[in-house]
């Protein structure tokens, strides 16, 4: 495979997209086209205007980037891509799509076959067997919360450390994933925003400045450091 | 109806359930038991755990709170209840183990015919149209989000304003029930914590020391006093 599936599309300070740009150039080497698939629909903007954003944020890479939404048959679209990107929003609305225009198992088949793929946030989510471990509203229902099962763990992006000032009483971050991993025994990686995981060939390795911290199922949670490889989390 | 709609069952510097006891003394004036829904299970704890937590919570009423778990028959014990406590927890969860029983409807039936209900956090959740403006994590898949429907619109427990100083990128509450709203045309109700809505008869009256935000669609969202009535949103 060839993927870069990253906590978040923009960091504190910087620009959509604009954190990991020699990530990016890299991951798109030799690549003319870029579908873009716009279905999570951050704060509901339409397909049209989130595909207008990706093409802006992607511009630097003079490549074409095409909304999956504007091809008559999105089925043959992904078949036939050379390169994909999905990008954040929600991930309840993303996946209800997916199932709906029955592209998951497409989606799964192509980027295991090694298409160039970048996920963000939602689009990274739905890279694991599940998305039980979104932080999403369930603003819709899916049908199935079985995503493309890249690997055989979750990720949780936006992962956000418990803070000792809060007087909240909302569940924390860990709270929850132990709370899903009581439900199912998935290992779940949660990545800081800034994070991303390099999948290339058999390998899947951590990149970006921070450490990640990894659930498993039963034991404590660990943190592991940039380069880190997931290659055995299972 | 007789209802208690609590956004939490704690707040910040209370024991469980301590803030609010002159309120939960007149809900359930004359009751003799109980019947306690642990399915929420917070924390992933047991039935039996929850259940030993809400009766300490509960102590100072000097009424016996029996768990919903302990009878041979759910349905037959919610019908013949007295009075009934959904604690907090996991909304998914809840909602999922309120359908496998069965119970959904008979649990709206019954509340609607004015037996005395009190519900914290995801209890409370369920008692609007859906559990779509859940905050929670989506650990299990129930196979509606449909909940009681005790009145047409939904509640955001535990709201959350956005907090000026973050550097975070995860969409704020008020962006999830923006987005929530462009799906389903259902007004919200974002309690904060250490508010609650007394349901008597047909008035539902916002209680506690606190503002709530109201959100209606396609409108900006509104800022509502203590003892504001919630009877004419819809």
């Amino acid at each position: 495979m060839n993927c870069i599936i990253a906590s978040t599309s923009t960091v504190h300070g910087s620009s959509y997209l604009g954190y990991f740009h020699d990530a990016l150039t890299e991951l798109f080497t030799g690549v003319k086209e870029i579908i873009f698939i716009p279905y999570a629909r951050p704060g509901g903007i339409s397909h049209k205007e989130y595909t207008k954003k990706a093409q802006e944020g992607l511009k630097f890479l003079n490549i074409d980037v095409v909304g999956l939404h504007e091809k008559e048959n999105p089925k043959q679209a992904i078949e036939n891509a050379q390169a994909i990107f999905t990008g954040g929003g929600n991930t309840f609305l993303l996946v209800s799509q997916l199932y709906k225009n029955d592209l998951m198992n497409n989606l799964s088949d192509k980027i295991k076959a090694g298409c160039a793929y970048l996920g963000t946030s939602a689009g990274s989510n739905i890279c694991g067997k599940t998305m039980h471990t979104t932080n999403d509203m369930p603003i819709v229902h899916p049908p199935l919360f079985d995503t493309l099962g890249l690997f055989p763990f979750n990720i949780n992006p936006h992962y956000l450390d418990p803070d000792p000032n809060s007087t909240h009483k909302g569940e924390t971050r860990e709270t929850r994933i132990k709370e899903f991993q009581q439900q199912h025994k998935i290992p779940v990686v949660g990545l800081r925003e800034g994070s991303w995981i390099r999948i290339k060939d058999q390998d899947l390795v951590l990149k970006g400045d921070l450490n990640a911290r990894v659930f498993i199922p039963q034991k404590e949670a660990i943190e592991v450091k940039p380069n880190h490889s997931f290659k055995n989390l299972s």
